[in-house]
């Protein structure tokens, strides 16, 4: 067993994103089935349309944004709680003057992350 | 895909604990490997020494509480990342005025619960 306080918990920036951080909570090596994580994304912040291998289980834990899941766009803000399968398109996008933070659980399974944002940016 | 509010979603009784309730926010039938509970102790509730078949991962959401893993006692408060083995007896009590509030996730596995209270009574 272990107990572990978040602000403990180094801080990592996710290049993929704009003003991304991520902390591992629980890691894939501290746990059997599932990892813990928090991503904060800073105001103006964003992560690119991209999928995983893994789904996604989400909870806003402070701020906006938008987030687009598939072909739809989300409002989302603290308390709401996201699943996203796996390979499924997704990106975040924060709103106002907070930081965007939230939980996700993903599996312990290999992710293959694929970035779809050049795809995006040529729709019309 | 879903999005759904907290408090959108049913809060159950907890009859194995005092004053205790339980949100499901991501059950075992919505997503292939785990799901993502929230707990809810009042203040003065408690849930007695007991032990699943499945590992717990928690995150403190909000107030304070003791929590027994094994033979140790902890307190723990908002932001406390939690993790108990399967198969580790543990408890918890709230400590102060505030409601004590924390995420749980388990595997999509079948969890036999086994409470523990008489004994621990018995213990000198």
């Amino acid at each position: 067993m272990f107990i572990k306080s978040l602000n403990s918990i180094p801080i990592e920036k996710v290049n993929a994103g704009k003003d991304t951080f991520r902390q591992i909570l629980i890691g894939s090596d501290e746990a059997p089935n599932f990892a813990m994580r928090r991503f904060i994304i800073e105001p103006g912040g964003e992560i690119p349309n991209h999928t995983n291998t893994v789904e996604h289980e989400q909870l806003v834990l402070n701020g906006r944004a938008k987030v687009g899941i598939g072909d739809e766009t989300f409002e989302v803000r603290k308390n709401d709680v996201v699943f996203i399968p796996a390979n499924v398109p997704h990106w975040y996008k924060t709103e106002g003057d907070d930081a965007f933070e939230f939980l996700c659980m993903v599996p312990n399974q290999e992710d293959i992350i694929e970035i779809l944002e050049y795809k995006k940016r040529k729709r019309p």
